[in-house]
């Protein structure tokens, strides 16, 4: 599937230049300023190499519902901004403790622990005041329900809640699919899910189209993240840019302890064939959200 | 002052009413759910006694302009929501490592370190959903402003900036009183500030009266940040609910440090007059805001 995508859609151009799309956008949205320690910190993480992902779903999303990706690009920042905040945290001493991400020292690590957690809050709070604040072109209701989405996703219901969840169940050996799926919609699938709605409300789509991507964005979380399991055991550090080998370490459940390794492959599989089958009524339109999802399974880090 | 005030205006019965209208609303807002540690953690700081001054500036201000209370109410909370947020992290080992808050254990002393930050997280997240999906009577226009408004308040620009400044300062003895009015409108007043502006904004304010509460707010903000400092020294820890005497313990650069206790005092006394003459123009309808002006010089907590 990835080669017959490949014949009409060139993806790695496309992705490509929409990560320096959003390096720019990132870049010219949160510049340098006083006082100093803070916005160095804060860009540190945010300029970090990463593949962008969410703001490029979301940049797509709102093209295929018929916008532009301008309107989008402030909305497509800010999810770059929360999913930074949340590495961020994760990293902490108090919570995963690592010391590496993207391939650098991770932002504690550099700045010291209190700068990590303010950096942290800053960028949360800066998400929403670059939708708020970057989104004229967009009637004031859609950005509401833009940004209303947004921290639900975010919040208790969805990355935090999915975070307390995976702290709970850290170490211990009776954690079952239930809950492993309750992390994973929460702590990743959330976000990526609202990454795609979030372009195709500022598009105007209709609750039709609005519920097709969820279902798309919903699969491909889900196997982005038995990917993520998957890759933890069969990748290396280099590949990752961060320790490898962390899950199995840590005794924590994953896809590939609870599924094995083959399952937890065809599991990845058939969620996206699942999530082109949402999007199935579109044409060329939606090659680069079908592309994205092969992707996703292909994926080497 | 307080008394010709007070012969008007029962502040002590206002306060009241409105910090059990407050309550009420931040208990039905954040109902306890799943996951329930995380619900937990954030009600048990978030529903901790307080003064919810900032709620309360809030109503009043968006009355004044010609609101309701009732519009107001999700802003108001979500105020309280980010104030509560900057506590919990604030408290943290890595910053300022405080067992007691409220007259309570402070949260991360009773969650952990880790349930703590997330919880700051989750409730800095519900203060912009609280409002971009609870303030249906109000144009979406305003209420994007105010969300604008409220996460430059919170952000490195605001709250994050002022608390970065005040640790970079900390065991320091070179710090002045312009570093020090830094850390302060920035720590706290940036908060009250938008805490004032909002209501007027909600209520469709002109820039005038925006600017004038706008003032109003900062002097209040400043006089509020003085007479801490000084009750850091006078109070004792019962009457404050929390360790007394740690700036001077600290050596940390106060009002009282600067410019001695009376100076301060005097001050704040200053600051004071010209936030009341600042909505001098108003009659009865503002009297709530100038008792509100008053209490701050009066208040031994």
């Amino acid at each position: 599937m990835v080669a017959s995508s490949s014949l009409r859609f060139d993806l790695k151009s496309y992705l490509k230049e929409r990560q320096r799309q959003v390096e720019a956008a990132l870049n010219a949205i949160l510049p340098p300023q006083d006082p100093p320690l803070i916005y160095e910190s804060m860009r540190y993480s945010l300029l970090a190499e990463g593949k962008r992902l969410r703001p490029i779903l979301c940049l797509a999303s709102c093209e295929l519902a018929g916008g532009t990706a301008a309107i989008a690009l402030p909305t497509a920042c800010a999810l770059e901004m929360v999913h930074t905040m949340s590495l961020i945290h994760d990293d902490l001493p108090s919570m995963d403790n690592d010391d590496f991400r993207r391939g650098r020292p991770t932002n504690h690590k550099v700045y010291g622990e209190d700068i990590a957690i303010l950096a942290g809050d800053a960028l949360l709070t800066y998400a929403f005041e670059a939708i708020a604040r970057h989104t004229p072109e967009v009637p004031a209701d859609r950005v509401l329900k833009v940004i209303a989405a947004l921290a639900r996703a975010v919040g208790a219901e969805g990355l935090v809640g999915g975070q307390v969840v995976d702290l709970q169940s850290e170490g211990r050996d009776d954690v079952n699919l239930e809950t492993l799926h309750y992390i994973h919609t929460h702590k990743t699938g959330a976000l990526l899910e609202v990454s795609v709605v979030s372009g195709a409300i500022l598009a105007g789509a209709s609750e039709e189209l609005q519920e097709q991507l969820r279902t798309y964005a919903q699969k491909i979380g889900l196997a982005f993240q038995v990917i993520d399991d998957i890759l933890d055991i069969t990748a290396t550090a280099e590949e990752l840019g961060k320790t490898a080998g962390k899950d199995l370490a840590a005794k924590k459940a994953t896809y590939p302890s609870l599924l094995g390794l083959d399952a937890s492959r065809e599991y990845a599989d058939q969620l996206i064939t699942e999530a082109k089958a949402a999007i199935a009524a579109f044409g060329a339109e939606a090659d680069p959200l079908r592309a994205i999802a092969d992707y996703i399974t292909a994926r080497k880090h």
